[in-house]
């Protein structure tokens, strides 16, 4: 194993509550796990060095919400709806029909392209959902294929009923065979609770059936109106709720109360046109706070976490600290991690060294590929 | 001199108002110049050719607005105003200061590490202008500096009245032995005419001089109000009115009519948390617009026109073809340049290959780095 020392670091976001942010800092990782972290003076020796020439580090991001696995192109229907010329609103089952298609071969090259992408800006960490196979047997190969990228993967077969089945049949069938054949694959079960595509009812059924099953639970909820998906995160005890832009006193005191993290996804406002979340009710409240980038071809194709964290802090009342902290330490904990999105001794050598003195410059200079250097489990990748 | 070929092109975006979108297109250019734009069937021999396997390809950006040289940081000031937290309003001076005080070879150095990232970006030509140092000498060794990137120099005496000089004063210097020292270092002049800033009388009499000695005319207008600046840039035949966030009826009517170009910089806007200008009130009077950065230190720093691109179309009302032309063919309508933000036979061969099939993807995919390559004057530099 070899031991490294990064040195020179303008500012260090450790992602640890303990000591979040460090001025004149140094880390030393050894072979995949940090090993050191403390004042530049008194750094122990290392077989190699690294001069960070100033620049900020920070954990790797935790993208805690990503939809990858799928095929097609919807690159029409965004240019329409951008144009506000009308289009045919096949959405989410144009790609459904194309994920189906697809060889696994290709499902997995285009999951690696994707997953590459998020890596060359600083994503160490990403969870991947199924939900464009909606089939037992294209919900289980979308699992399989996600699960050679991640160990965060997660069944949405109750994405949206797929055309030509009643829902209640589809229901019993995710809930049954589909959980059946994706449990083996799958760590979180996941269920779109949305006006037009589950209720409370059908959510609580699919997420129980998941739990009893071995899986913990997340939701999308509150994406297009306040609805009770949030109410049901709680009280089952899931690790997120994920969306969280239409939500009600009373969904913000259940998530401040329960713990459940509120994972917001701006990419998805953004590239809709909608009104974004308000982050500052939640942080106000006590909510813990999660960013990702909900990365999926219909409604939020950015796989950049920096681009996010520049959106919550424009549009969010986030401050930059809130926001980089959303997009490490809350992710991790939407995923109940505690070795990924920080950096302390012990935890995961997963580095982003910053062309910038600070983290406050991924909000401060929006769209500039800021990230120079990548480490994951102790080795640079980028 | 070498010629290359570039095949297998996905959208070909030219610029061109002729031929503005090819499918099945190739490209030829021989040392400098594009030599061929033609379906790639019939494409002439090359001494090189380069696949570009789908992969858009466009313009060069031209980027006709842009404050790069300077020293100093204000990273705290933009924590600060996005954290709510009340704050010195410095602003400018402190940058004022801090340039006044480099040395030539830290203002060069810091001009080409923002030129070097706007070109990893995809831009080919980059206007830059002095403005921060507002003083004979200081405003003509900016230029001096910003003279070895680019030959779009613009001369910002009139950017604000630094301390402790009385604006009358301050308009005598910059029309006269100021304007006489930079003039030799400049193809434009430009005020900010804004309240607070230069009034309209004082906008008028500083232009007028700056063309009497042989510089051509852009204006900083209607950034946060309506005031005189957009009537006197159409008045005098400016080549652009910059910001137009805030504009009378009569401000659109004199820029559709005058054909003065509407450059519009929302990454001003995404810093400042303000409200963006109407690009499609301005496209359907039929105003000719260019998009640029605006980048600087204070109200954004931004060096990204993708990411530039990416706003225009989800807060101007922009179509994302609208949105590549304004930041292609518009700056260099903005710059009065016909061989730059267009593919056509005669054109400089600054060409920008994106990782994706279309332009959309600039906006369909919001922060993603997806410049792959970028080739100025014939040559890759990217
Ligand atoms: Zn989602
Ligand atoms: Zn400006």
């Amino acid at each position: 194993m070899t031991s490294v020392l990064f040195d020179e670091i303008g500012v260090l976001y450790t992602g640890d509550p303990e000591a979040e942010e460090l001025a004149g800092a140094a880390v030393v990782i050894d072979g995949g796990t940090v090993a050191w972290v403390g004042p530049a003076s008194a750094a122990p020796e290392a077989d190699e060095r690294v001069d960070v020439e100033g620049g900020c580090v920070l954990p790797g991001f935790v993208d805690s919400h990503a939809h990858l696995v799928f095929a097609g192109d919807r690159t029409g229907e965004f240019a329409a709806r951008m144009s506000g010329r009308p289009y045919t609103p096949k959405g989410i089952h144009s790609t459904v029909e194309a994920t189906r298609a697809a060889a696994d071969s290709e499902l997995a090259a285009r999951t690696a392209a994707l997953v590459a992408e998020m890596l060359a800006q600083g994503t160490t960490t990403v969870e991947i959902k199924s939900g464009y196979g909606l089939t037992v047997e294209d919900e289980r190969r979308s699992l399989a294929v996600a699960s050679a990228f991640t160990e965060e993967t997660t069944f949405l077969g109750a994405h949206v009923v797929p055309r030509g089945v009643a829902p209640d049949d589809y229901v019993r069938l995710v809930a049954g065979p589909m959980l059946d054949a994706c449990a083996p694959h799958a760590k979180w079960i996941d269920v779109f609770c949305e006006r037009g595509a589950f209720d409370g009812e059908q959510t609580r059924h699919i997420l129980s059936a998941g739990m009893r099953a071995g899986l913990a639970a997340r939701v999308h909820a509150g994406q297009l109106g306040e609805g009770p998906g949030v109410a049901i995160a709680c009280e089952l005890g899931a690790a997120s709720a994920d969306h969280c832009t239409h939500l009600s006193d009373a969904d913000v005191e259940a998530l401040a109360s329960s713990g459940v993290v509120a994972t917001l996804l701006p990419g998805a406002e953004f590239s809709t046109r909608s009104p974004y979340p308000d982050a500052r009710r939640l942080i106000d409240a006590g909510v813990e706070v999660a960013l990702a980038t909900d990365c999926n071809p219909g409604s939020s194709f950015t796989s950049s976490m920096p681009f996010c964290i520049a959106l919550a802090v424009r549009e969010m009342g986030m401050t930059p600290l809130e926001a980089v902290r959303a997009a490490t330490y809350g992710g991790a904990r939407a995923l109940r991690r505690t070795d990924v999105g920080v950096v302390r001794p012990g935890a995961r050598a997963d580095l982003v060294l910053l062309d910038a003195p600070s983290y406050v410059h991924l909000a401060y200079r929006p769209g500039v590929p800021l990230v120079r250097q990548v480490w994951r489990e102790g080795r640079r990748v980028v």
